[in-house]
C-alpha cells in the first residue's frame, strides 16, 4: 500500500491515490475516499452484478468483523477466504470490527477482550480469537482491535486514558501474531487511533500508534453523534499532525456530506460508505447537487425550488447518537404524499439505473405499498449519487473549488433548517 | 389472442401457444405456462434488469388490482398506463383482482362491489370504478370484476349460486362498458368461473360465461386450501367440459407443482406464478427434480440423498388456507443449521445466476444474519426454477412423459412425507 498524493493542503486536505492494494498489488482508490459498504460481504439489497452497474465502484470493500464472526467455523472449513465465500468479484477487501451503520453496545470491554454483536448476541473477541478470525476472512488489509467505547459524552479521563493503553496493547499483540502467521503474509494493518475528546489523548494515541510497523490508520471514537463537528475538526487537526504524511487515514462512523468534507479538510483521506444505506433504510433518496458550476446563486436557487417545501427535514443535529436514523437535508423522503404524482426521476441527469427507468412517484408507490424492489431501486441510487459526490469532491480539490463545493453544501443545508453554521 | 393447440389428451392436458398477445399482438406464451407475478409491477426483490437476467421469462406479466387500486388518480395523470408509470419492458400486461400471495377477508361483498384491500385498507371497486381503474392502467389484458368468496368450506348453496349470477351480472356489466370504452379497444378480457365447490354450479358458471364474448376464463375459487386436488380436479375437469377448446383457461391461486400437474391433465392452460415468491418469503429454495431421465429410480436416489433429512419438511395439507405460507417438500428450508457448511449451489446445474455465483452455506449465512441479499438471491433462483418446471412440463407433455414427471414429483412428495397420495 503506497500513498501518493498530488495535492496538499498544509495541515489540511489532501488529494491522492493509494496505490498497490490487494495482495497483488494491483489495485487503487483515489482520496479523498470510499469504500464499499457492505453487510455480509454485500451491498445491501444489490446482487454483485447490480451493484456493478454503478460507474463509479470504490476499488475496496469493506466487510466487518461483527457480521462475519459468529461463522469462522465455515470460513475456517472453506478454506479460500471470505472473498470465496461471498461470491466477490475482484476486489480488494478490507475487514473491520464494527458495522458503522448499527448501533453497539457499550460496557462489554475488557482489558484482554472487545465484543462484537452477531444475530445471536454477543461474541466475545481475544486477540487470538480475533487473529484467527482474520486467517480464515483472509482481507487484503483489517483494522487492528481496538477498544473504542469512549465516544459517549461524560467518558471519564481515566476511562479514556485506559481505551488508548488498551488499543496500543491490542495492537502490538496483533503484530506479534500477524508477523508469525504465514497466512497474512502480505495482509496490511491499519493502528487505530482513540482518545476519545480528549485532546492529549488524541494526541498520544496517534504519536504511539504511528510508531509501530503500521500501513495506515483508523480514527475511531468520532463517529456522528458522538460529538459536534467543530469539536470533531479539532482532534482530527492534532491527530493527523502526528501521523506521516504518507499513510492513509480513515475516519469511522462518519458519512454525512457535510461532516465529510469538513474532516477532509482537517486532513482524513477515508470513509466509510454506511451513509447512503441509512438514507435507503428509511426511505430516503440522496437529493444534493454536487455541481460547482460558475453562478452557484443559480443553481442554489434551481436546487432550492426542488426542495423548498420539504417541510419534513430537519436539521439533523450533533449530540445524539439516535440521530443517525434521522433524516438529514441531504435528502428527500419519498414517503411523502407529495411524491405521489412526481413523474420526474429522483435526480435529474442522475446516470443510475433507478434513474434512467424509474420516477419519484413510482418509488412512492413502492414505498407505501412497501414493496421490496424500493430498498432496491433506491440503495442503487443513492450508492450511485454518494460515489459521485466523492468524485466531485475529488475534482473540487483538484480545481481549487472546495470552498465553493462546501458553501454549495452548508448553504443549502442552511436554506432548509434556517440554522447557522 | 388465438390458441393454438398442437396436442390435446381427450379432456385432459394441452399442449399449445397462446398467440397474437399484447395491443401489437406480437407476443406469445407457452402452455400450459405461468405468468409473471408482480407486485406493483415489480418481481418482489427484482429489478427489470435482474429480472431479464433469467432465460425463461413468461411474456406476460400480471399485475393485481389490490395493489393499484388505491392510485388511480396518479395513473390517470400518468396517462400512459401501468407499464409506463412501473418502468415495464416490453411485456404484455395482465390485470387481475386480487393478489393470490396475499389473504383477502371475506364478508364484504355486495350485490353491486367486490373489495380489495391496498395498503391503505379496503377499495371498494363498483363496475364503474372497475371499468375506470382499467382504463386508467391500459392492461393489454384483464380479469372481469367477480365476487369470489366461495373459497370457504362450508359455504351455503345459496351463496354459491349468488356468487354465480353476481359473477355473470358483472361481467355483462363490464363487457357493456368495455366495448363503449374507446381507450379499451384490443383489450381482451377474460370471464370468471366461480361456483365454489358445488358441481352443478360450476357447470352452470362455466357453461353460461362461455356465451360471452371473452378471450379466455379465469378458473376462481379452488386456490390451494379451499378444497383437496381430488374434488379439484373433479371441478375442473366438469367446468373445461363446457368450456371452448379453442380459449384459454387460467387457474388463479394455484402454484405447488404436484396441484400443477393435476390441473394442466384436468385441462388448466395458465397459472399465475406467486407460489416461487412465498417460497423466497420462508427463506426456502426450489429443490426438486425436473429430470424426466429414462431410470427415473437413479434420479429419485439421487434427490432423496440430497433431502432425505430434511427434518422439518412437512406435507402441505390441502384445507387450510394457512399453509400457503407452509414450507412444502419441493423446496430445502435454508435456514436449517445443516447448510452452514454446505458450499453446493442450491440446485446442482442450475444456470441462474445465484447458483452460478453463490453456496448454500453463503445463503444460509445471509439469512440468518438478516441480510437483504437473500431474498433477492432466493427469488432469482426460486422464479428461474419455477419457469424451468413450466418449460420441463411442457417437454414431458411434448414427448408423452408427464406420467413419468409426475411419479418422480409425487414419488419425491411420498417419500418426504411418508402419505399415499
Amino acid at each position: 500500500m503506497k500513498l501518493e498524493l498530488s495535492r496538499v493542503v498544509q495541515g489540511g486536505s489532501r488529494l491522492g491515490v493509494l496505490k498497490g492494494l490487494g495482495r497483488t498489488g494491483q489495485h487503487s482508490l483515489d482520496v479523498p475516499g470510499c469504500l464499499l459498504y457492505t453487510r455480509c460481504g454485500s451491498a445491501p439489497h444489490l446482487t454483485q452484478d447490480t451493484l456493478h452497474t454503478l460507474s463509479t465502484l470504490p476499488s475496496v470493500t469493506q466487510v466487518t468483523l461483527s457480521t462475519i464472526a459468529e461463522h469462522q467455523e465455515v470460513l475456517e472449513e472453506c478454506k479460500d477466504g471470505f472473498k470465496k465465500f461471498a461470491g466477490l468479484h475482484e476486489t480488494v477487501l478490507y475487514c473491520s470490527l464494527h458495522d458503522p451503520a448499527a448501533p453497539c453496545p457499550t460496557g462489554h470491554t475488557t482489558n484482554k477482550t472487545v465484543s462484537v454483536w452477531g444475530s445471536g448476541g454477543r461474541i466475545e473477541l481475544s486477540v487470538a480469537k480475533f487473529m484467527a478470525l482474520q486467517r480464515a476472512v483472509r482481507p487484503d488489509w483489517y483494522q487492528s482491535m481496538a477498544d473504542g467505547e469512549t465516544w459517549q459524552e461524560n467518558t471519564s479521563r481515566k476511562r479514556v486514558r485506559k481505551s488508548v493503553d488498551r488499543t496500543l496493547a491490542h495492537l502490538d499483540e496483533c503484530l506479534l501474531v500477524h508477523h508469525n502467521t504465514q497466512e497474512l503474509e502480505g495482509v496490511e494493518v491499519f493502528g487505530v487511533v482513540e482518545g476519545g475528546d480528549i485532546l492529549e489523548e488524541r494526541v498520544r494515541s496517534a504519536r504511539e500508534t504511528a510508531k509501530r510497523p503500521v500501513s495506515g490508520f483508523c480514527l475511531d471514537g468520532l463517529q456522528t453523534g458522538s460529538m459536534n463537528q467543530s469539536l470533531r475538526t479539532q482532534l482530527i487537526t492534532a491527530v493527523t499532525q502526528e501521523l506521516p504524511e504518507d499513510k492513509p487515514r480513515l475516519l469511522q462512523g462518519v458519512g454525512r456530506p457535510d461532516e465529510v468534507l469538513a474532516c477532509v479538510e482537517a486532513g482524513v483521506d477515508l470513509f466509510e460508505s454506511f451513509f447512503p444505506f441509512q438514507v435507503t433504510e428509511r426511505g430516503c433518496a440522496l437529493c444534493f447537487s454536487l455541481d460547482v458550476s460558475p453562478d452557484p446563486e443559480l443553481a442554489v436557487l434551481r436546487d432550492d425550488e426542488e426542495r423548498d417545501t420539504a417541510g419534513e427535514t430537519q436539521e439533523n443535529g450533533d449530540l445524539n447518537h439516535s440521530d443517525q436514523t434521522q433524516m438529514t437535508s441531504f435528502e428527500i423522503d419519498l414517503n411523502e404524499k407529495r411524491y405521489h404524482d412526481d413523474f420526474r426521476p429522483l435526480v435529474e441527469g442522475c446516470g443510475c439505473y433507478c434513474c434512467r427507468n424509474h420516477q419519484r412517484a413510482y418509488l412512492h408507490h413502492l414505498l407505501v405499498t412497501n414493496e421490496l424492489l424500493a430498498g432496491v431501486l433506491l440503495m442503487i441510487h443513492n450508492a450511485a449519487h454518494y460515489h459521485a459526490f466523492f468524485a466531485a469532491l475529488r475534482e473540487a480539490l483538484a480545481d481549487g473549488k472546495l470552498d465553493l463545493l462546501k458553501r454549495r453544501l452548508l448553504g443549502e443545508r442552511r436554506a432548509e433548517t434556517g440554522t447557522k453554521d
